[in-house]
């Protein structure tokens, strides 16, 4: 069986106590060899697992962990010979632990085992690639395009002309990068699409004009951008996405688009046209967002939502059209109520 | 005008006989040759057609199919001069003939009528590549990957380190394939994404920090991937998308979902993390799974529905948040009864 | 600091008097030079802006534009010093210049500066390459595929066999296209999937069977198609998208679906089997229709609405399930004032 993250560090429990700072309870074989984390359910003797829900107590009294990080409240409940380390944020600490055992995964290496530049990547000769750069085999580079030192280009990407990447990127196989400028550390999954033509038509009876898009998409620092998620260039302004916003896959941001600093959007979320969005927005699966809304920082946007109009900052919205989330709970409690006391024969063939 | 699947092969209308089990109306002409399928309003002398719905008796009765599959009570109504077959199961003794029609549309062949490998196919040289693989050019295999017999790969293909592709397969172009394993008669359409990082940060105020990805995506035997949609490798644990599964274009299948066997997925289905799916479920499009949800065998997810907690095995559900169908669409009805009834004057506008 | 679209024109006042038909304000600059359109509040001197909404009275008010497209409601309210052009459709004007200005941005060019046919791509012997086709690197032409004058062919773009792409085309990074015929002036943007099998089975308890999709896709001329769309081929009847039709991104047509002349489709939109849409349809964003459903001609789905049978021409809905717009605003509005009338405990809790 492939290992794909090769364990090159181990931690003893007496190393994880001290990046940690959890408290080991009383007997805790400090000498004790961790090369993995793993869920309760299925750890083993050198994996650690956590523990911060009553909801894995039954399978916190069987594991097979070789330690557990909890929370001090589920000190007392720990079965024989399971050691555990006490600390008041138990998944934070189990994640420092998997990112020390597993720094390579933290960034996407080469495909292709390459160093240096593969002989067959077709770099422009007026692009301009600083050393330390890694090109994947049939990576395409574009005339007067720039890429900074340790950045990765996996196989089958196409940058554009005169586009510009920083520093440390990882850039994944087959994206395609145009009209757009890239901060330091961003991560581009594979089959991200940045930077080409927004979606803009002037409407008439005879067929759409086409509008020119001739704006950038400018991706700040440790923006991360999952697989085929579409980023378009602006029409009227640059299509902006803040410092260290995590973005998931199959996302759709439109031209002209704003998004602030440390958003989290997930998965098929589509935001439309000239929408801005605030810092530390979080949006959940599907949410849709119509063009030029706004969206104020910190605001929590429910699964599959819609937006037709503002959001406070802080604001907690679901359902589409969207409400306040407590008004929007309340509401299909109201119908369901209605619901069940309803005698009517069933109408419901009228439906679409 | 491009014959895509050259007919190979054409069938009298005797060898259909043979082949569904079906029963010839008297004097239907069993020499007569059909060499393609059809629905009833554009077939042609050469098609066969089928007829299981009262909605298309109109059609039945002006089509120039050349035959027609048909249920017992349809068998009465046939036009003059239309040759009728009638079975049980009209529909799949057609796909039956569609199968013996065109066997090589059952799994992609080659874009470049490569035959072996394309000289140009990027293999590295630690890369294990069985006898009777089609390479097809530009294809790009990494290190330690290995590809079983009578697998296409198309150009544009990258297939990361230690990957394992079984026997049978065809991965189509531009897929991407990293931290994998994927079984045999295995059918990945162009741009599906592979094994790429799970979307996963530990938020603070200071930034989100990114959470190792270091698990693996299983695949199992005679999984079917449409184009351009995305999977996740795990984070504690492999995400596993079980035998005979079906998925259609742009799904998202997040990190550590597990989907059980011979399940069908529609288009623009999203996948939460570490969501489960049992057996022979089946999704409509555009359906959401939150995290962590449970979906038990045999249940039915309607189209656009949202799910944030469990549903039954069997259960047929619609609506977002999800409700067991016949509740929706009763909930459904009743607003509209209210709404209809309603005097106040419009108040759409507060509205989202 | 790049300039993707180097201004290769500009224009006076006076030129975009003649241009737009618009009337200059007495004492209007009409030599002025103009090298780009902006927004009211970004604008600077060398920009020209439009006003048509009293919403942006304000940064009228205060801009520093070079001059300003605008109703004639608003001619009187002009800034000392920002000279205005009256036109009753200021915003058609504005696009009129920035159509003149940008005129490279029409449609996309090669990603590589190249002329031609770049050494490295891939033709297969049998295809038919007209003169004046540009291929840059890495592209693949199967065997018997023919590509029209005037066409460009990007970077990692994989053309199946026997497929025809028309003259003055764009065929972005990535693209593949299989059993497909393309008019002319087609526009596909980076990573569609045009031609791939349509999602087709015949479920069974012993796994689903793959029924045929020996069927083409038609892509008519003036077509666009956003970048990571996926349009399948058909089964039983060709899938076609009507001439002057654009699609945004992540988009998916599915098998057999057949949709008319200049339509306007947005992002995350799912089009079922066999669905039928008419002439000049416009849908917002995340649409779903389900299989076989029929859209009339010029009708207007709301974003995230959803269809399980017929519009009517002309039908403006919004919901999911749909419902005629007024009403389902309607149900929305009685369904928020019986939710502040209710005074049952809050049992938020029972819902998905």
């Amino acid at each position: 069986m492939p290992d794909f993250f090769p364990t090159r560090r181990e931690l003893t429990l007496g190393e994880i106590v001290t990046l940690t700072h959890a408290e080991p309870a009383p007997g805790t074989p400090l000498e004790r060899r961790i090369t993995d984390i793993a869920p309760l359910d299925i750890a083993r003797g050198s994996d650690i697992a956590f523990l911060d829900n009553t909801k894995y107590l039954d399978a916190f009294a069987r594991s097979h962990a070789g330690a557990c990080l909890l929370a001090p409240r589920f000190a007392g409940a720990a079965p024989a010979g399971l050691p555990v380390l006490v600390t008041p944020e138990p998944y934070r600490a189990f994640v420092a632990v998997a990112r020390a055992l597993f720094p390579t995964s933290l960034r996407p290496s080469s495909l292709f085992g390459t160093v240096g530049r593969a002989h067959d990547a077709q770099v422009h000769p007026l692009a301009r690639i600083e050393a330390g750069v890694t090109l994947d085999p049939l990576a395409v580079i574009g005339p007067g395009a720039e890429i900074g030192a340790g950045t990765l280009i996996a196989s089958g990407v196409v940058i554009g002309p005169n586009v510009t990447i920083g520093r440390d990127c990882a850039i994944g196989a087959g994206v395609t990068v145009q009209h757009a400028l890239i901060g330091d550390r961003v991560i581009i999954h594979p089959g991200a699409r940045i930077g080409q033509d927004g979606f803009g038509f002037l409407p008439s009876p005879q067929g759409h004009q086409k509008i020119p898009q001739h704006r950038r998409v400018i991706i700040q620092d440790d923006v991360e951008i999952g697989a085929n998620t579409t980023i378009d260039r602006g029409s009227t302004r640059d299509t902006v996405i803040g410092e260290g916003t995590k973005i998931d896959n199959l996302v759709q941001i439109a031209h002209n688009v704003s998004i602030g600093r440390h958003c989290l959007i997930a998965g098929q979320t589509g935001i439309s046209g000239s929408a801005q969005v605030g810092d530390f927005v979080m949006m959940g699966g599907q949410v849709g967002l119509a063009d030029h809304v706004t969206i104020g920082s910190g605001a929590m946007l429910g699964a599959q939502s819609g937006y037709m109009s503002e959001v406070p900052p802080g604001g907690q919205y679901m359902g589409s059209p969207a409400q306040p989330a407590r008004e929007f709970m309340k509401g299909i409690a109201v119908l369901r109520r209605l619901a069940r006391r309803d005698k009517t024969p069933d109408s419901s063939g009228d439906a679409q």
